[in-house]
């Protein structure tokens, strides 16, 4: 197809597209002609991707980038383009975390028995940051609340993992991980927020 | 305490504090001389708050200034509380939301149980848009699988309620409240992404 019907079958407009082209965040079209080039359904599937993180993730093109670098890299496992999807959308923080925050989240980790997460995974540092600032306001869990709320997230994750086809190219499946990422972060952010107004009403709404 | 001891015990910058007292954001403190005023306990926390917010959550300067309304309306019950909070921090969409998808929205809130959410709230619509963006990788999950992933998302809401202590001041449940929507989201956030990263090993690792 054309660089035009490309744009009517994805909602990415011919400007994005040619930005994209130039970014290198989508692969060249094949050559018709010194000014025409024909696209596929690669592509479409590219573009619905970037399209999905922009509007539901607002992930950087920094991060567009190291997506598409890790779900080209043929030599990279499943589990490897997963971790790097992660560290794509979640890059490594500027400052360090605080050394006692950062000490926290690694015996949270632990706890909840997430074994196989790397050590230096810039999660870590992100999850010290956020313990720092609940820290901050002197509020400190018991332990079996703690292990509680671990339960319920490993759940989520999990969860959300087993909707990852594994019988799929690699462009697909890393479709569906950044989907679970990041629309599905969406996702249960916004039902949340209205679970919780839902359970505000039961518990405040005597008064 | 000055201004300067202010800006020593919460972390905030004298400049930051003089446009939070500007725009309103920070009430104003006791006036000793016409350039010298006393401040208390009741900014030392509002400033908390408002940093928490800053850092975790980046609530735009208007949202911030519908939370500290509420929290000073004295008229209004701890729940409109709440949902004023979710309003300032959701706040509407300024496109009406696909009709198809916002109707999905109100089908998966009747699902769910939560009866006591407003049929105007903001986070039906927002719910809507980030479904629209799921349909259109034409994903659909089948009624089981979304009945036990909404009952996951309300048990984590129910639980995160259970930590707000109703027998305190407005403006403590207030700023319980927010660290509940914003810091503890952040938190799920990057708990979740470890624990996929962890799920996606047991799973992917293998080859």
């Amino acid at each position: 197809m054309r660089i035009s019907e490309l744009a009517e079958s994805t909602g990415v407009s011919v400007a994005t597209i040619k930005y994209y082209l130039r970014e290198g965040l989508l692969p060249p079209g094949t050559k018709v002609t010194d000014r025409l080039s024909e696209y596929d359904d690669h592509h479409v599937r590219r573009l619905r991707l970037l399209r999905a993180l922009r509007e539901a993730g607002a992930v950087p093109v920094e991060g567009l980038k190291g997506l598409v670098a890790v779900a080209e890299d043929e030599e990279a496992s499943v589990h490897q383009m997963f971790g790097a999807a992660c560290d794509a959308m979640a890059p490594p923080l500027t400052d360090a975390a605080d050394p006692a925050a950062r000490e926290l989240a690694d015996r949270l980790v632990e706890r909840a028995g997430w074994s196989e997460v790397r050590a230096d995974a810039p999660g870590r540092d992100r999850l010290a940051d956020v313990l720092a600032v609940i820290l901050g306001f002197g509020r400190r869990a018991d332990p079996g609340t703690t292990e509680r709320y671990l339960r319920l997230v490993d759940a989520i994750a999990e969860f959300e993992l087993g909707i990852v086809d594994a019988d799929q190219d690699r462009d697909a499946m890393l479709e569906q991980m950044v989907i679970g990422q990041v629309v599905f972060g969406e996702l249960l952010l916004n039902l949340r927020r209205l679970a919780q107004e839902h359970h505000s009403a039961l518990r405040f709404d005597s008064d």
